[in-house]
């Protein structure tokens, strides 16, 4: 039905780092390597591998450098890593991933119980990380993604100023790329439109990204309003996994493959495959053991009329 | 976060049909009647409360005329009814509904199985049944709603031009309102606003309600795309209940309780109050004993944030 305007959506796959990071299982590295090289084949090409924590605080993601290792040898895979400090980022410039993204929680209590920092304390380890990637020569990109920008499990309200003075304040102390996420659900596709239009106004093209939950069902009506305000990149988990271990009541990314279907659709050309991925799906579900998944498209299947715009444009 | 507009919004709730006529089980009499009364408590204004079929071939649905009998005695509560034929007309005119709600199916396939006449023979039905109402001189409203507007599981493609040349034939035979329905959750939210759009150019206030199923859970993100087209009449259940017969693989209709909340949020006024709405729903999946229901509000609860436009109404 709809007459796609084939442009690209990149879809970055979270699920081995915000998925993994809120199950108790931990995921074995050689699991971990065919998910990354099934996602791979199946076209995408952004990655969030891991993140460099101290392993003692987040056991599942202690084969990060591993995971970056073998992620560098795919051609033209995009390999991000979170990090929450500079030792993180020390690793994170060590490691050659492509982009480190730095998560600052826009609310003080939230900022306080993730990484044990106020806002404008993580602005100033922005600052410092910034100084030593550059020391170091290192190419890697500095993303800083705001937090509980729509509202706070723990605070309540986050007001749209701080939010949008916590963006300015890291774009001055070095990040080239900032973000908006929904860390808790709390988002609606009105508030989405205008946070995001603001943020653009603020930041140009230095705003590159979308995160959402789908907490409460309205991950993907949040992506179309993100859309609408010119964002064509989102993090999504395949199998909807995800959570936030400090914001109750959080559960579920994005479901990727939902994602890609919706995207799609629209005319959105991500390059996703999305055969392949529902195959990655399922064997995913066998590893997670029980493990509570999400999603639709896996049990309806494709529309008989679906045709992808990834398609139309090869 | 949002600024709410405080647009009114109106939500119908077809549970009653929608939802109960794609179950095995037959809920009792006295349920429905306990149903539609919480429903109006929780502030819902509109009921779609059943179906004039043969109880035969719908023996969930053979108490409607009792249904609508109580319905009416509920101050402004505007109830419709479904009708598939003159048949079914005559006795929704004699019941006193407030509307009755023809099912026309864009696709020919769709609508051989659903009625066992093309979508043509059902144009020439609306006519007979506009002659039927008017001669009786009641002023039961009808509507056309165009099923498999937007694809369909038999059939496959259902061109545009053909759902617009059915839609403005329901007009020119008879029909005071029109409606585009995604029967099989095929519809995309590019495809949502391109067909509404279209849609209000040819009927202009004669549109007035979108009704989508959430089968690959893009119920919310259409109903984004049909309000930015103009619409604020949406159909849906609780707790997502219903589907179609004869359409393969559709299941649940927007979630009542999750709509509620996404339009509220985002400032559109519904009148619902979402708590006792989300206690009806859990009595009413204990009515159902099993039966499979969705949404993810139920869940999670309402963000701590949440105000809703109707309150801020009040």
């Amino acid at each position: 039905m709809s007459s796609p305007s084939n442009r690209p959506a990149i879809i970055s796959e979270v699920g081995l780092r915000d998925g993994l990071q809120s199950l108790s299982m931990t995921l074995p590295t050689e699991r971990k390597l065919a998910w990354i090289q099934a996602a791979y084949d199946a076209g995408l090409r952004e990655i969030e591998v891991g993140s460099f924590v101290p392993p003692r605080l987040m056991p599942q993601l202690a084969d990060t450098a591993e995971l970056v290792a073998f992620a560098r040898t795919l051609e033209a895979l995009f390999v991000t890593v979170l990090v929450p400090n500079l030792k993180g980022a020390e690793l994170a410039i060590a490691s050659g991933a492509d982009l480190m993204l730095l998560p600052l929680s826009a609310s003080h209590a939230h900022s306080l119980a993730n990484v044990r920092k106020t806002p404008d304390a993580m602005i100033e380890e922005v600052a410092r990380i910034r100084e030593a990637r550059d020391a170091a020569a290192s190419d890697i990109l500095i993303e800083v993604g705001i937090g509980t920008a729509f509202g706070c499990t723990l605070q309540g309200d986050v007001p749209r100023d701080e939010v949008l003075r916590l963006m300015e304040a890291a774009l001055a102390a070095g990040a080239e790329r900032v973000s908006l996420a929904d860390t808790v659900g709390y988002a609606d596709p009105h508030g989405v439109r205008e946070l995001f239009v603001a943020a653009r106004e603020l930041a140009g093209d230095a705003l590159w990204r979308a995160h959402f939950h789908d907490t409460r069902g309205l991950a993907l009506a949040n992506t179309t309003a993100a859309l609408d305000a010119g964002i064509t990149r989102f993090d999504a988990s395949l199998a909807g996994i995800g959570g936030c271990p400090h914001a109750p009541g959080a559960s579920g990314n994005t479901t990727t493959e939902d994602l890609v279907f919706m995207l799609e659709a629209m005319g959105l050309a991500t390059g996703v495959d999305i055969d392949r991925l529902l195959d990655l799906r399922a064997d995913l579900v066998g590893w997670l053991d029980g493990e509570t998944t999400h999603g639709t498209l896996w049990r309806a299947g494709l529309p008989r009329t679906f045709c992808s715009a990834s398609s139309s444009l090869a």
